[in-house]
């Protein structure tokens, strides 16, 4: 038997799935059935990029997590998570892309072998990758199940991050701080955007600090002067230029763990408006930091941020942070809080988030983003990169 | 206005648009809403990572398609589709990641503004980003509207591409030789994974022969020894060895347009049986293409390469292929047609699938894979990579 390379110990995990069975109870699910692939992760140690099939780590009422999925990842299963290999299932692969055949079929005979086909059964109604072909599938071959939406239930238990956790944060932060520095170092005025990106991403995945680089669940976004103005572009071979802003929304990662920072870098001499954009943004983002500490809501750091702002002269309707740690594309955010206005979570000590104040400009944006932890006291950045414009040339 | 920098002619788009509308008609449907991002993008134009958020395209039964997502992801419509900005709607922040309004009830309200509430309309049912929840809602918001399954009914008519598609893939295919010559020129016994995948990724992304590199839809898959027994593992910093077979799953992208191309690399003499099967999958991939012509069927090729491979002493489960072209993560298949038996999918001049000979082993595995396009006559690699084992040391 192989002995697989785990992220974290068998205790952590052990901790992880009766945390997760408490909150099953709370809700009377029985059966939880989870397909959101950081989940997967957070529960098994699963890592694989197979998540473009259909493939779900299943809790029952008692007992280890099952790893279910195309017989071919069940190989990548045993080498990845915790449990013994009589605890991963595989499909034939006659059920990969077949619309004559689904193969949420086959993991409804799975839990009918364990006897949990009677059994309240939880789905993340709203995740990517469990699509409604594959609800309405399982559904009709699980008739005497009942069904409860159990969207977010295992997301929200991975909020207060473990010490594990927190160290390759950590570790992916000081990548982002070495992303960042290759853009200062290497972006000149007439350089393809493509060729910026292409050192972006080898400073990423060379890693920092002696630890390895992992691929980012977002792409760097990288606009430049009016593409700016829109938050999600990627990038093309367009020319940097003098008197262009160009924002880099980008992430260090480290064994799936995020940190995503973002910069904005000018080339000559920035506009007025960047500036008192700059200033406004460094100001509330002070504000909302003074916030973040154990047994506040997050509201009250978008409260004190957005109020800041609007005192300087600016705007920002779009939320300014969201959780971050472990991910698989598309997304790096946990989605489970927010910080925007009436949103009650109480903060504590061990959560991480994104604090994301981009201000979006008529004609480009601002970005000045960080990574932060809520400390026993308050909050703490995890990076030291410089919280400004960064002015070139 | 801003004019959208597009990658076809709006007659392109215009052609594609009738040639779905043709096939909605054939199926009885009046209105399509479509998630899947690459078909979003075929039919508009539409370019930037927000999939991780709830959007559509939706071509009713007259007029041009709508784009719809989240407001700030307007802004990125504007600047990179084909139709006027009235076409673009987009819904307020507060619907993002909020288990209390899901965004597919504001999709209703514009289906129901264009008066096509109580049309027969299509869902992408199994589609990634066609969530559970989305189905729901969206049923729900609608009750005068009948559903039909139109999964894939964009995909199939991606299948034939044009002739500035067939451009993009030659592009890809010159920067997928280049990631491959970058591997055989760097790699070295003792070098860390991670820093040769850094390489991989900065030859990717600075491109070819002048043509910028994009991001492929599926991250490099580079497992070594007995990992890459598992096909979908992604890399850490383990040392590169003597002795040991890493394949390379890898893609070169030009805008959107994926060439994805497999090589397996061996330090030292390999051993026999790494060689046997080297050689009997090169005879069932020839046998295989000698049978990718217009008018044969998909499964032909399937046939040919798995009766030559069984032959050999060797046999492979899994389909030996599927279509490629435009794509967004996390696949860059078309998820149409597969390379295996049973496929009745007639071949046309024009097609391009990946044909996907992975030989897995006791292990470890072999990839010799190519982009392969249908001519009129027959069918042509687009690559030049020599089709062997690649030996250093």
């Amino acid at each position: 038997m192989t002995t697989p390379k785990l992220a974290f110990s068998v205790q952590e995990y052990e901790t992880r799935i009766a945390k997760t069975r408490k909150s099953m109870e709370a809700a009377g699910i029985q059966t939880l059935v989870i397909t959101d692939p950081a989940n997967m992760a957070w529960l098994t140690g699963y890592d694989g990029w197979s998540f473009y099939v259909h493939q779900a780590v299943v809790l029952g009422p008692t007992g280890l997590p099952l790893w279910w999925g195309r017989a071919m990842d069940g190989l990548g299963a045993k080498r990845t998570v915790f449990m013994s290999h009589d605890h991963i299932f595989g499909y034939e692969d006659i059920y990969v892309q077949n619309p004559e055949k689904h193969p949420m079929q086959d993991l409804a005979q799975l839990v009918a072998a364990q006897g949990w086909q009677n059994t309240h059964i939880g789905l993340e109604m709203d995740n990517y990758y469990f699509t409604a072909a594959a609800y309405l599938s399982l559904v009709q071959a699980l008739p005497g199940a009942t069904w409860a939406d159990a969207n977010g239930l295992v997301n929200w238990q991975r909020a207060v991050k473990s010490e594990t956790e927190i160290t390759y944060m950590r570790r992916a932060a000081k990548i982002v701080e070495k992303m960042h520095a290759t853009i200062l170092e290497t972006a000149t005025p007439g350089m393809k955007k493509n060729d910026l990106v292409a050192n972006i991403y080898h400073a990423a995945i060379s890693g920092a600090d002696g630890h390895w680089g992992d691929y980012p669940s977002i792409v760097p976004l990288a606009p430049s002067g009016a593409d700016a103005s829109a938050p999600h572009l990627t990038w093309d071979d367009a020319e940097l230029k003098v008197g262009e802003a160009t924002f880099f929304e980008i992430a260090g990662v480290h064994r799936r763990y995020h940190a995503p920072q973002s910069r904005t870098l000018f080339f000559g001499e920035p506009p007025k408006k960047y500036r008192e954009a700059e200033n406004a943004v460094l100001e509330a983002v002070a504000a909302g930091m003074a916030k973040a500490k154990p047994g506040n809501f997050a509201e009250d750091i978008a409260i004190a941020f957005n109020s800041t702002l609007n005192k300087l002269g600016f705007e920002k309707d779009s939320r300014c942070g969201y959780p971050i740690g472990l991910s698989y594309p598309p997304d790096w955010g946990e989605r489970t809080y927010s910080l925007r206005k009436n949103d009650k979570t109480v903060l504590e000590a061990g959560m991480t988030f994104h604090f994301m104040p981009a201000l979006w400009l008529d004609d480009g944006a601002i970005e000045i983003t960080e990574p932060v932890l809520i400390t026993e006291t308050g909050a703490e950045n995890l990076c030291n990169t410089p919280a400004q414009l960064a002015v070139k040339g």
